[in-house]
Protein backbone atom coordinates (compact mmCIF):
# COMPACT_ATOMS: atom_id res chain seq x y z
CA UNK A 1 0.00 0.00 0.00
CA UNK A 2 1.20 3.30 -0.87
CA UNK A 3 1.96 5.81 1.73
CA UNK A 4 1.45 9.81 1.76
CA UNK A 5 3.67 12.40 3.99
CA UNK A 6 2.88 15.99 4.24
CA UNK A 7 5.99 17.31 5.66
CA UNK A 8 9.07 19.78 5.36
CA UNK A 9 11.97 19.56 2.29
CA UNK A 10 14.38 21.66 3.93
CA UNK A 11 18.19 22.59 3.24
CA UNK A 12 20.45 21.83 6.49
CA UNK A 13 23.49 23.21 8.08
CA UNK A 14 24.88 20.93 10.47
CA UNK A 15 27.97 21.06 12.77
CA UNK A 16 28.76 17.95 14.68
CA UNK A 17 32.01 17.29 16.43
CA UNK A 18 32.84 14.62 13.21
CA UNK A 19 31.96 17.55 10.41
CA UNK A 20 29.79 19.97 8.79
CA UNK A 21 27.39 20.56 6.00
CA UNK A 22 26.05 23.59 4.30
CA UNK A 23 23.06 23.48 2.76
CA UNK A 24 22.70 19.64 2.47
CA UNK A 25 19.38 18.34 1.59
CA UNK A 26 17.09 17.56 4.81
CA UNK A 27 13.43 18.13 5.72
CA UNK A 28 10.70 15.72 7.62
CA UNK A 29 9.12 14.54 4.19
CA UNK A 30 12.50 14.16 3.01
CA UNK A 31 13.53 11.69 5.69
CA UNK A 32 10.87 10.14 5.80
CA UNK A 33 9.97 9.26 2.24
CA UNK A 34 13.52 7.95 2.10
CA UNK A 35 13.51 5.43 4.73
CA UNK A 36 9.72 4.46 3.76
CA UNK A 37 11.16 4.01 -0.16
CA UNK A 38 12.81 0.68 0.92
CA UNK A 39 9.49 -0.54 1.67
CA UNK A 40 6.72 0.65 -0.11
CA UNK A 41 5.60 3.83 -2.22
CA UNK A 42 5.70 7.03 -1.28
CA UNK A 43 3.86 10.61 -2.28
CA UNK A 44 4.68 13.56 -1.07
CA UNK A 45 3.40 17.37 -0.07
CA UNK A 46 6.00 19.44 0.49
CA UNK A 47 6.71 23.18 -0.87
CA UNK A 48 10.20 24.69 -1.62
CA UNK A 49 11.70 27.82 -2.97
CA UNK A 50 12.86 28.70 -6.54
CA UNK A 51 16.71 27.97 -5.33
CA UNK A 52 16.07 24.18 -3.95
CA UNK A 53 18.39 21.96 -6.21
CA UNK A 54 16.30 19.66 -7.98
CA UNK A 55 18.75 17.24 -8.34
CA UNK A 56 19.28 16.80 -5.17
CA UNK A 57 15.96 14.41 -4.96
CA UNK A 58 16.58 12.95 -8.29
CA UNK A 59 17.90 9.62 -5.96
CA UNK A 60 14.34 9.86 -4.36
CA UNK A 61 12.41 10.00 -7.68
CA UNK A 62 14.09 6.84 -8.87
CA UNK A 63 13.37 4.89 -5.74
CA UNK A 64 9.57 6.10 -6.96
CA UNK A 65 8.89 8.31 -4.59
CA UNK A 66 6.26 10.69 -6.34
CA UNK A 67 6.94 14.15 -6.01
CA UNK A 68 3.57 15.72 -8.07
CA UNK A 69 2.96 17.11 -4.53
CA UNK A 70 5.66 19.10 -4.51
CA UNK A 71 5.05 22.81 -4.85
CA UNK A 72 8.01 25.18 -5.83
CA UNK A 73 7.26 28.92 -4.81
CA UNK A 74 8.39 32.51 -5.17
CA UNK A 75 11.00 32.64 -2.64
CA UNK A 76 13.53 30.91 -1.12
CA UNK A 77 13.63 27.05 0.49
CA UNK A 78 13.01 26.62 4.09
CA UNK A 79 16.53 25.97 6.12
CA UNK A 80 17.49 25.12 9.37
CA UNK A 81 20.93 25.42 10.71
CA UNK A 82 22.32 23.32 13.83
CA UNK A 83 25.60 22.20 15.87
CA UNK A 84 25.65 19.38 18.09
CA UNK A 85 28.40 18.21 20.77
CA UNK A 86 29.83 15.17 21.73
CA UNK A 87 26.60 14.38 23.44
CA UNK A 88 24.66 14.22 20.33
CA UNK A 89 21.40 13.98 22.53
CA UNK A 90 21.67 17.42 22.77
CA UNK A 91 21.35 19.98 19.92
CA UNK A 92 21.99 23.97 19.55
CA UNK A 93 19.57 25.82 16.75
CA UNK A 94 21.70 28.17 15.14
CA UNK A 95 19.15 29.15 13.02
CA UNK A 96 15.42 28.40 11.58
CA UNK A 97 14.44 30.29 7.72
CA UNK A 98 10.73 29.02 7.22
CA UNK A 99 11.38 30.85 3.96
CA UNK A 100 8.46 29.71 2.06
CA UNK A 101 7.16 27.23 4.27
CA UNK A 102 5.70 30.47 6.56
CA UNK A 103 3.32 30.18 4.10
CA UNK A 104 2.95 26.28 3.17
CA UNK A 105 -0.47 25.48 2.50
CA UNK A 106 -1.02 21.99 1.80
CA UNK A 107 -2.12 21.17 -1.88
CA UNK A 108 -3.33 17.50 -2.52
CA UNK A 109 -3.43 16.37 -5.89
CA UNK A 110 -6.88 14.27 -6.60
CA UNK A 111 -5.08 11.04 -7.14
CA UNK A 112 -3.51 11.50 -2.92
CA UNK A 113 -6.99 11.33 -1.93
CA UNK A 114 -7.33 8.08 -1.22
CA UNK A 115 -3.99 6.92 -0.13
CA UNK A 116 -4.31 4.67 2.40
CA UNK A 117 -1.44 5.52 4.69
CA UNK A 118 -0.52 9.17 6.17
CA UNK A 119 2.20 10.49 7.35
CA UNK A 120 1.54 14.14 9.02
CA UNK A 121 5.12 15.17 9.57
CA UNK A 122 5.53 17.81 12.73
CA UNK A 123 4.01 20.87 11.13
CA UNK A 124 1.63 23.24 12.82
CA UNK A 125 -1.31 21.11 13.86
CA UNK A 126 -4.04 23.02 12.07
CA UNK A 127 -2.00 22.21 8.84
CA UNK A 128 -1.91 18.76 9.64
CA UNK A 129 -5.88 18.94 10.24
CA UNK A 130 -6.77 20.29 7.15
CA UNK A 131 -4.45 17.38 5.31
CA UNK A 132 -6.64 14.82 7.08
CA UNK A 133 -9.84 16.51 6.00
CA UNK A 134 -8.85 16.91 2.47
CA UNK A 135 -8.44 13.01 2.43
CA UNK A 136 -10.87 10.31 2.26
CA UNK A 137 -10.35 8.80 5.58
CA UNK A 138 -7.03 6.57 5.18
CA UNK A 139 -6.85 3.36 6.91
CA UNK A 140 -3.98 4.44 9.02
CA UNK A 141 -3.27 8.10 10.53
CA UNK A 142 0.07 8.66 11.80
CA UNK A 143 1.37 11.94 13.06
CA UNK A 144 4.74 13.50 14.73
CA UNK A 145 4.81 16.45 16.47
CA UNK A 146 7.15 18.52 19.30
CA UNK A 147 7.62 20.85 22.08
CA UNK A 148 6.88 24.07 19.91
CA UNK A 149 3.04 22.72 18.85
CA UNK A 150 2.87 21.08 22.64
CA UNK A 151 3.42 24.95 24.37
CA UNK A 152 1.61 26.91 21.59
CA UNK A 153 -1.13 25.44 20.05
CA UNK A 154 -2.59 23.11 22.56
CA UNK A 155 -5.92 23.70 21.36
CA UNK A 156 -5.16 22.71 17.83
CA UNK A 157 -3.09 19.50 18.73
CA UNK A 158 -5.84 18.47 20.76
CA UNK A 159 -8.07 18.05 17.62
CA UNK A 160 -5.61 16.77 15.31
CA UNK A 161 -5.09 14.26 18.28
CA UNK A 162 -8.55 12.71 18.37
CA UNK A 163 -8.35 11.88 14.72
CA UNK A 164 -5.05 9.65 14.71
CA UNK A 165 -4.26 6.12 14.87
CA UNK A 166 -0.64 6.33 16.05
CA UNK A 167 1.24 9.09 17.66
CA UNK A 168 4.95 9.04 16.88
CA UNK A 169 6.42 11.22 19.94
CA UNK A 170 9.84 11.40 21.48
CA UNK A 171 10.15 10.64 25.72
CA UNK A 172 10.40 14.46 27.08
CA UNK A 173 7.32 15.39 24.89
CA UNK A 174 5.31 12.12 26.48
CA UNK A 175 6.07 13.88 29.93
CA UNK A 176 5.15 17.88 28.59
CA UNK A 177 2.07 16.65 26.62
CA UNK A 178 0.99 14.17 29.36
CA UNK A 179 2.19 16.53 32.45
CA UNK A 180 3.11 13.48 33.88
CA UNK A 181 6.97 12.73 34.69
CA UNK A 182 6.21 9.12 34.70
CA UNK A 183 6.42 8.06 30.98
CA UNK A 184 3.85 4.96 30.97
CA UNK A 185 1.59 6.59 33.17
CA UNK A 186 1.98 9.73 31.09
CA UNK A 187 1.52 7.54 27.77
CA UNK A 188 -1.91 6.26 28.71
CA UNK A 189 -2.71 9.61 29.53
CA UNK A 190 -1.81 10.56 25.58
CA UNK A 191 -3.81 7.54 24.66
CA UNK A 192 -6.91 9.15 26.62
CA UNK A 193 -6.78 11.92 24.05
CA UNK A 194 -6.79 10.34 20.94
CA UNK A 195 -4.14 7.55 19.55
CA UNK A 196 -4.49 4.27 20.37
CA UNK A 197 -0.84 3.34 20.11
CA UNK A 198 2.02 5.01 20.56
CA UNK A 199 5.65 5.04 19.26
CA UNK A 200 8.14 6.47 21.64
CA UNK A 201 11.96 7.49 20.51
CA UNK A 202 14.04 7.72 23.56
CA UNK A 203 17.26 8.47 21.36
CA UNK A 204 20.00 6.30 22.28
CA UNK A 205 17.89 4.66 24.43
CA UNK A 206 15.97 3.23 21.60
CA UNK A 207 11.89 2.87 21.26
CA UNK A 208 9.14 2.12 22.87
CA UNK A 209 5.39 0.63 22.03
CA UNK A 210 2.20 1.30 23.49
CA UNK A 211 -0.28 -0.39 22.69
CA UNK A 212 -3.34 -0.97 25.39
CA UNK A 213 -1.59 -2.50 28.23
CA UNK A 214 1.06 -3.82 25.99
CA UNK A 215 4.52 -2.52 26.15
CA UNK A 216 7.53 -3.61 23.24
CA UNK A 217 10.69 -2.08 23.88
CA UNK A 218 13.69 -1.84 21.47
CA UNK A 219 17.29 -1.16 21.70
CA UNK A 220 18.89 1.33 19.61
CA UNK A 221 21.50 -0.21 17.54
CA UNK A 222 24.66 0.02 19.35
CA UNK A 223 27.11 2.35 17.00
CA UNK A 224 30.73 3.31 17.01
CA UNK A 225 30.48 6.28 15.91
CA UNK A 226 27.41 8.39 14.94
CA UNK A 227 28.08 11.35 12.91
CA UNK A 228 24.98 13.28 12.61
CA UNK A 229 21.89 12.69 14.35
CA UNK A 230 19.60 15.30 12.28
CA UNK A 231 16.67 13.63 10.94
CA UNK A 232 16.79 10.25 12.87
CA UNK A 233 13.32 10.64 14.21
CA UNK A 234 11.35 10.83 10.77
CA UNK A 235 13.80 8.16 9.28
CA UNK A 236 12.16 6.13 12.40
CA UNK A 237 9.01 7.03 11.40
CA UNK A 238 9.31 6.35 7.40
CA UNK A 239 10.78 3.01 8.19
CA UNK A 240 8.12 2.29 11.12
CA UNK A 241 5.26 3.10 8.67
CA UNK A 242 6.86 2.16 5.43
CA UNK A 243 7.06 -1.48 6.88
CA UNK A 244 3.07 -0.87 8.26
CA UNK A 245 2.16 -0.31 4.85
CA UNK A 246 4.13 -2.71 2.95
CA UNK A 247 2.74 -5.81 5.30
CA UNK A 248 -0.95 -3.47 5.45
CA UNK A 249 -1.68 -5.03 8.61
CA UNK A 250 -0.54 -3.29 11.96
CA UNK A 251 -0.78 -6.57 14.57
CA UNK A 252 1.07 -6.14 17.38
CA UNK A 253 3.37 -8.19 16.08
CA UNK A 254 3.74 -6.33 13.02
CA UNK A 255 3.94 -3.35 14.87
CA UNK A 256 6.95 -4.73 16.74
CA UNK A 257 8.81 -5.24 13.75
CA UNK A 258 8.17 -2.02 12.28
CA UNK A 259 9.61 -0.62 15.20
CA UNK A 260 12.82 -2.85 14.40
CA UNK A 261 12.34 -1.51 11.15
CA UNK A 262 12.22 2.22 11.42
CA UNK A 263 15.24 1.80 14.20
CA UNK A 264 17.15 -0.10 11.71
CA UNK A 265 16.87 2.80 8.87
CA UNK A 266 17.17 5.20 11.84
CA UNK A 267 20.65 3.82 12.83
CA UNK A 268 21.86 3.83 9.24
CA UNK A 269 21.10 7.54 9.14
CA UNK A 270 22.88 8.89 11.92
CA UNK A 271 26.47 7.06 10.33
CA UNK A 272 26.60 10.12 7.65
CA UNK A 273 25.60 13.61 7.37
CA UNK A 274 22.03 14.52 5.32
CA UNK A 275 20.55 11.25 3.46
CA UNK A 276 23.99 9.93 2.53
CA UNK A 277 24.04 6.29 3.97
CA UNK A 278 19.76 6.60 3.22
CA UNK A 279 20.89 6.88 -0.22
CA UNK A 280 22.73 3.45 -1.34
CA UNK A 281 21.21 0.82 1.15
CA UNK A 282 20.78 -2.55 -0.38
CA UNK A 283 17.57 -4.88 0.82
CA UNK A 284 21.00 -7.10 2.53
CA UNK A 285 22.21 -4.47 4.95
CA UNK A 286 18.73 -3.79 5.76
CA UNK A 287 18.00 -6.90 6.47
CA UNK A 288 21.42 -7.61 8.01
CA UNK A 289 20.84 -5.01 10.34
CA UNK A 290 17.49 -5.97 11.59
CA UNK A 291 18.63 -9.30 11.90
CA UNK A 292 21.03 -7.74 14.67
CA UNK A 293 18.57 -5.89 16.45
CA UNK A 294 16.63 -9.10 16.56
CA UNK A 295 19.97 -10.88 18.40
CA UNK A 296 20.17 -8.17 20.53
CA UNK A 297 17.15 -8.73 22.13
CA UNK A 298 17.11 -12.34 22.31
CA UNK A 299 16.68 -13.99 25.66
CA UNK A 300 16.32 -17.95 25.45
CA UNK B 1 26.94 -22.78 43.98
CA UNK B 2 27.24 -20.03 46.80
CA UNK B 3 28.16 -16.60 46.78
CA UNK B 4 30.63 -14.34 48.77
CA UNK B 5 29.50 -10.69 49.16
CA UNK B 6 31.78 -8.14 50.68
CA UNK B 7 29.75 -4.48 50.85
CA UNK B 8 28.28 -2.36 52.97
CA UNK B 9 25.48 -3.12 55.73
CA UNK B 10 24.05 0.46 56.50
CA UNK B 11 21.19 2.22 57.86
CA UNK B 12 19.49 4.78 55.21
CA UNK B 13 17.38 8.12 55.72
CA UNK B 14 15.64 8.40 52.34
CA UNK B 15 13.38 11.02 51.34
CA UNK B 16 11.33 10.67 48.19
CA UNK B 17 8.47 12.51 46.87
CA UNK B 18 6.16 9.22 47.66
CA UNK B 19 7.58 8.67 51.32
CA UNK B 20 10.05 9.17 54.01
CA UNK B 21 12.14 6.52 56.01
CA UNK B 22 14.67 7.07 59.22
CA UNK B 23 17.75 4.38 59.58
CA UNK B 24 15.99 1.86 57.56
CA UNK B 25 17.97 -1.08 56.50
CA UNK B 26 20.66 -0.46 53.56
CA UNK B 27 23.84 -0.98 52.46
CA UNK B 28 25.18 -2.90 48.97
CA UNK B 29 25.92 -6.10 50.87
CA UNK B 30 22.49 -6.49 52.48
CA UNK B 31 20.33 -5.89 49.10
CA UNK B 32 22.67 -7.87 46.99
CA UNK B 33 22.16 -10.85 49.78
CA UNK B 34 18.26 -10.31 49.53
CA UNK B 35 18.00 -10.22 45.60
CA UNK B 36 20.92 -13.37 45.59
CA UNK B 37 19.14 -15.24 48.31
CA UNK B 38 15.79 -16.30 45.94
CA UNK B 39 18.87 -18.38 43.78
CA UNK B 40 21.32 -19.61 45.98
CA UNK B 41 23.01 -19.47 49.66
CA UNK B 42 24.97 -15.70 50.50
CA UNK B 43 27.96 -15.15 52.98
CA UNK B 44 28.23 -11.77 53.90
CA UNK B 45 31.42 -10.06 54.61
CA UNK B 46 30.71 -6.18 55.88
CA UNK B 47 30.87 -4.64 59.30
CA UNK B 48 28.47 -2.81 61.95
CA UNK B 49 28.27 -0.96 64.84
CA UNK B 50 27.14 -1.65 68.25
CA UNK B 51 23.60 0.26 67.38
CA UNK B 52 22.88 -1.67 64.34
CA UNK B 53 18.98 -3.66 65.06
CA UNK B 54 20.23 -7.17 64.51
CA UNK B 55 16.53 -8.10 64.15
CA UNK B 56 16.53 -6.09 60.86
CA UNK B 57 18.15 -8.92 59.65
CA UNK B 58 16.29 -11.65 61.04
CA UNK B 59 14.02 -12.31 57.34
CA UNK B 60 17.63 -12.31 55.91
CA UNK B 61 18.94 -15.58 58.25
CA UNK B 62 16.10 -17.20 57.73
CA UNK B 63 16.62 -17.17 53.91
CA UNK B 64 20.20 -18.65 54.55
CA UNK B 65 22.45 -15.89 54.14
CA UNK B 66 25.19 -16.20 55.95
CA UNK B 67 26.46 -13.59 58.44
CA UNK B 68 29.45 -15.50 60.05
CA UNK B 69 31.73 -12.44 57.77
CA UNK B 70 29.38 -9.57 59.59
CA UNK B 71 31.84 -8.48 62.37
CA UNK B 72 30.61 -5.87 65.17
CA UNK B 73 32.97 -3.16 65.87
CA UNK B 74 32.73 -0.18 69.34
CA UNK B 75 31.08 2.95 67.38
CA UNK B 76 28.17 3.28 65.30
CA UNK B 77 26.59 1.75 62.01
CA UNK B 78 27.49 3.46 58.52
CA UNK B 79 24.82 6.03 57.89
CA UNK B 80 23.64 7.50 54.55
CA UNK B 81 20.63 10.17 53.91
CA UNK B 82 19.51 11.21 50.59
CA UNK B 83 17.08 12.67 48.89
CA UNK B 84 15.26 12.04 44.87
CA UNK B 85 12.86 14.68 43.85
CA UNK B 86 10.07 13.87 41.11
CA UNK B 87 13.21 12.69 38.62
CA UNK B 88 14.12 9.31 40.10
CA UNK B 89 17.69 9.54 38.11
CA UNK B 90 18.64 12.06 40.25
CA UNK B 91 19.43 12.32 44.19
CA UNK B 92 21.05 14.28 46.51
CA UNK B 93 23.16 13.05 49.38
CA UNK B 94 22.15 14.61 52.47
CA UNK B 95 24.86 13.01 54.86
CA UNK B 96 27.63 10.50 54.65
CA UNK B 97 28.18 8.99 58.09
CA UNK B 98 30.82 6.00 57.51
CA UNK B 99 31.15 5.38 61.72
CA UNK B 100 32.98 2.11 61.64
CA UNK B 101 32.97 1.60 57.81
CA UNK B 102 35.86 4.15 57.98
CA UNK B 103 38.16 1.56 59.69
CA UNK B 104 36.53 -1.44 57.76
CA UNK B 105 39.24 -4.10 57.23
CA UNK B 106 37.68 -7.26 55.60
CA UNK B 107 38.05 -10.29 57.51
CA UNK B 108 37.55 -14.00 55.90
CA UNK B 109 36.40 -16.40 57.96
CA UNK B 110 37.96 -19.81 56.75
CA UNK B 111 35.25 -21.40 55.23
CA UNK B 112 34.64 -18.46 53.40
CA UNK B 113 37.88 -19.20 51.27
CA UNK B 114 36.82 -21.14 48.78
CA UNK B 115 33.47 -19.50 47.71
CA UNK B 116 33.52 -20.20 44.22
CA UNK B 117 31.19 -16.86 43.24
CA UNK B 118 32.77 -13.51 44.89
CA UNK B 119 30.86 -10.56 44.57
CA UNK B 120 33.26 -7.19 45.66
CA UNK B 121 30.76 -4.17 46.30
CA UNK B 122 31.13 -0.80 45.88
CA UNK B 123 33.90 -0.59 48.73
CA UNK B 124 37.60 1.08 48.21
CA UNK B 125 39.53 -0.77 45.67
CA UNK B 126 42.15 -1.56 47.48
CA UNK B 127 39.86 -3.47 50.25
CA UNK B 128 38.59 -5.50 47.22
CA UNK B 129 42.12 -6.14 45.63
CA UNK B 130 42.77 -7.44 49.44
CA UNK B 131 39.58 -9.78 49.55
CA UNK B 132 40.84 -11.23 46.50
CA UNK B 133 44.09 -11.95 47.96
CA UNK B 134 42.74 -14.11 50.52
CA UNK B 135 40.21 -16.22 48.34
CA UNK B 136 41.29 -19.38 46.38
CA UNK B 137 40.56 -17.78 43.19
CA UNK B 138 36.88 -18.17 42.50
CA UNK B 139 35.53 -19.38 39.63
CA UNK B 140 33.73 -16.32 38.88
CA UNK B 141 35.02 -12.82 40.27
CA UNK B 142 32.30 -9.68 40.10
CA UNK B 143 32.81 -5.99 41.04
CA UNK B 144 31.42 -2.88 41.30
CA UNK B 145 32.49 0.17 41.80
CA UNK B 146 31.70 4.29 41.66
CA UNK B 147 32.78 7.65 40.10
CA UNK B 148 34.79 8.33 43.92
CA UNK B 149 36.71 5.49 42.93
CA UNK B 150 37.45 6.51 39.55
CA UNK B 151 38.44 10.07 40.19
CA UNK B 152 40.44 9.18 43.53
CA UNK B 153 42.11 5.89 43.45
CA UNK B 154 42.48 4.54 39.87
CA UNK B 155 45.79 3.38 40.26
CA UNK B 156 44.22 1.00 42.82
CA UNK B 157 40.98 0.48 40.96
CA UNK B 158 43.20 -0.39 37.90
CA UNK B 159 45.10 -3.28 40.13
CA UNK B 160 41.53 -4.68 40.41
CA UNK B 161 40.27 -4.48 37.47
CA UNK B 162 43.44 -6.60 36.05
CA UNK B 163 42.14 -9.77 38.53
CA UNK B 164 38.47 -9.81 37.51
CA UNK B 165 35.78 -10.85 35.40
CA UNK B 166 32.86 -9.41 35.12
CA UNK B 167 32.54 -5.39 35.51
CA UNK B 168 28.90 -3.76 36.66
CA UNK B 169 28.47 -0.02 36.60
CA UNK B 170 26.80 2.48 35.27
CA UNK B 171 26.88 4.27 31.96
CA UNK B 172 27.89 7.32 33.07
CA UNK B 173 30.68 5.48 35.16
CA UNK B 174 31.52 3.54 31.76
CA UNK B 175 32.02 7.02 30.12
CA UNK B 176 34.22 8.58 33.23
CA UNK B 177 36.55 5.42 33.88
CA UNK B 178 37.05 4.98 30.14
CA UNK B 179 36.93 8.21 28.77
CA UNK B 180 35.09 7.99 26.05
CA UNK B 181 31.79 9.78 25.14
CA UNK B 182 30.71 6.64 23.42
CA UNK B 183 29.21 4.04 25.50
CA UNK B 184 30.37 0.84 22.94
CA UNK B 185 34.40 2.17 22.63
CA UNK B 186 34.02 2.84 25.70
CA UNK B 187 33.19 -0.07 26.81
CA UNK B 188 35.60 -2.44 24.71
CA UNK B 189 38.72 0.02 26.40
CA UNK B 190 37.29 -1.31 29.63
CA UNK B 191 37.60 -4.56 28.65
CA UNK B 192 41.63 -3.62 27.97
CA UNK B 193 41.84 -2.97 31.29
CA UNK B 194 40.75 -6.47 32.33
CA UNK B 195 37.30 -7.44 32.42
CA UNK B 196 36.17 -9.64 29.77
CA UNK B 197 32.21 -8.87 30.40
CA UNK B 198 30.84 -5.58 31.57
CA UNK B 199 27.15 -5.33 32.86
CA UNK B 200 25.93 -1.41 32.33
CA UNK B 201 23.79 -0.45 34.09
CA UNK B 202 21.38 2.28 32.52
CA UNK B 203 18.63 2.76 35.67
CA UNK B 204 15.20 3.58 33.71
CA UNK B 205 16.59 3.02 30.48
CA UNK B 206 17.45 -0.98 31.62
CA UNK B 207 21.02 -2.55 31.36
CA UNK B 208 23.53 -3.75 28.61
CA UNK B 209 25.56 -6.61 28.86
CA UNK B 210 28.98 -6.65 26.32
CA UNK B 211 31.45 -9.31 25.99
CA UNK B 212 33.80 -9.25 23.25
CA UNK B 213 31.49 -8.16 20.20
CA UNK B 214 28.54 -9.23 21.30
CA UNK B 215 25.96 -6.97 22.73
CA UNK B 216 22.81 -7.72 24.48
CA UNK B 217 20.19 -4.56 25.73
CA UNK B 218 17.26 -5.60 28.22
CA UNK B 219 14.83 -2.88 29.42
CA UNK B 220 13.95 -1.97 32.87
CA UNK B 221 10.41 -2.82 33.82
CA UNK B 222 7.46 -0.52 33.15
CA UNK B 223 6.82 0.87 36.43
CA UNK B 224 3.87 2.82 36.99
CA UNK B 225 5.34 4.06 40.57
CA UNK B 226 8.23 3.84 41.74
CA UNK B 227 9.01 4.47 45.16
CA UNK B 228 12.21 4.30 46.47
CA UNK B 229 15.29 3.48 43.65
CA UNK B 230 17.81 3.31 46.85
CA UNK B 231 19.90 -0.37 45.85
CA UNK B 232 18.45 -0.66 42.56
CA UNK B 233 21.74 -1.39 41.31
CA UNK B 234 23.27 -3.65 44.11
CA UNK B 235 19.84 -5.28 43.80
CA UNK B 236 20.52 -6.59 40.30
CA UNK B 237 23.67 -7.00 40.88
CA UNK B 238 22.08 -9.43 43.06
CA UNK B 239 19.99 -11.04 41.03
CA UNK B 240 22.40 -11.17 37.94
CA UNK B 241 25.33 -13.03 40.18
CA UNK B 242 22.82 -14.84 42.38
CA UNK B 243 21.34 -16.23 38.88
CA UNK B 244 25.23 -17.21 37.96
CA UNK B 245 25.72 -19.29 40.72
CA UNK B 246 22.51 -20.92 40.77
CA UNK B 247 23.17 -22.64 37.05
CA UNK B 248 27.07 -22.54 37.46
CA UNK B 249 27.76 -21.22 33.98
CA UNK B 250 27.88 -18.29 32.75
CA UNK B 251 27.48 -18.87 28.66
CA UNK B 252 26.91 -15.96 26.47
CA UNK B 253 23.04 -17.38 26.98
CA UNK B 254 22.67 -17.43 30.78
CA UNK B 255 24.45 -13.92 31.12
CA UNK B 256 21.84 -12.38 29.03
CA UNK B 257 19.31 -14.93 31.19
CA UNK B 258 21.23 -13.14 34.52
CA UNK B 259 20.51 -10.14 33.75
CA UNK B 260 16.78 -10.24 33.12
CA UNK B 261 16.96 -11.40 37.02
CA UNK B 262 19.13 -8.48 37.95
CA UNK B 263 16.60 -6.60 36.04
CA UNK B 264 13.47 -8.46 37.60
CA UNK B 265 14.87 -8.08 41.06
CA UNK B 266 15.72 -4.52 40.57
CA UNK B 267 11.97 -3.72 39.51
CA UNK B 268 10.80 -5.17 42.78
CA UNK B 269 12.99 -3.31 45.00
CA UNK B 270 12.12 0.46 43.75
CA UNK B 271 8.33 -0.31 43.90
CA UNK B 272 8.71 0.37 48.17
CA UNK B 273 11.10 1.72 50.31
CA UNK B 274 14.25 0.18 52.00
CA UNK B 275 14.19 -3.79 51.60
CA UNK B 276 10.25 -4.07 52.28
CA UNK B 277 9.33 -5.21 48.50
CA UNK B 278 12.61 -8.04 48.29
CA UNK B 279 11.64 -9.38 51.72
CA UNK B 280 8.76 -11.47 50.91
CA UNK B 281 8.71 -12.40 47.01
CA UNK B 282 7.75 -15.71 45.89
CA UNK B 283 9.29 -17.78 43.02
CA UNK B 284 5.75 -17.39 41.28
CA UNK B 285 5.97 -13.65 41.59
CA UNK B 286 9.99 -13.82 40.25
CA UNK B 287 8.68 -16.08 37.42
CA UNK B 288 5.98 -13.99 36.61
CA UNK B 289 7.44 -10.67 36.44
CA UNK B 290 10.68 -12.27 34.44
CA UNK B 291 7.94 -13.71 31.44
CA UNK B 292 6.57 -10.18 31.63
CA UNK B 293 10.12 -9.03 30.27
CA UNK B 294 10.79 -11.49 27.82
CA UNK B 295 7.54 -10.62 26.25
CA UNK B 296 8.33 -6.80 26.34
CA UNK B 297 11.13 -7.74 23.80
CA UNK B 298 10.19 -10.29 21.71
CA UNK B 299 9.65 -9.61 18.09
CA UNK B 300 8.80 -12.81 16.03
Amino acid sequence: MSVLVVGSVALDSVETPFGKVDDALGGSATYFSAAASYFTDVNVVAVVGQDFPHDQIEFLKKRHVNFDGLVTRPGKTFRWGGKYDFDLNQRETLFTHLNVFEEFDPELPDHYKNIPYLFLANIHPDLQLKVLQKMNRPKLVIMDTMNFWIERTPDSLNKVLKLIDILIINDSEVRELSEDPNLFTGAKKIQLMGPKILAIKKGEHGALLVEDGNYFVAPAFPLDRLQDPTGAGDTFAGGFVGYLSKVDDYSQSNLRKAVIYGSTLASFCVEKFSLEKLKNLSEKDIENRYQQFIEMTRCD
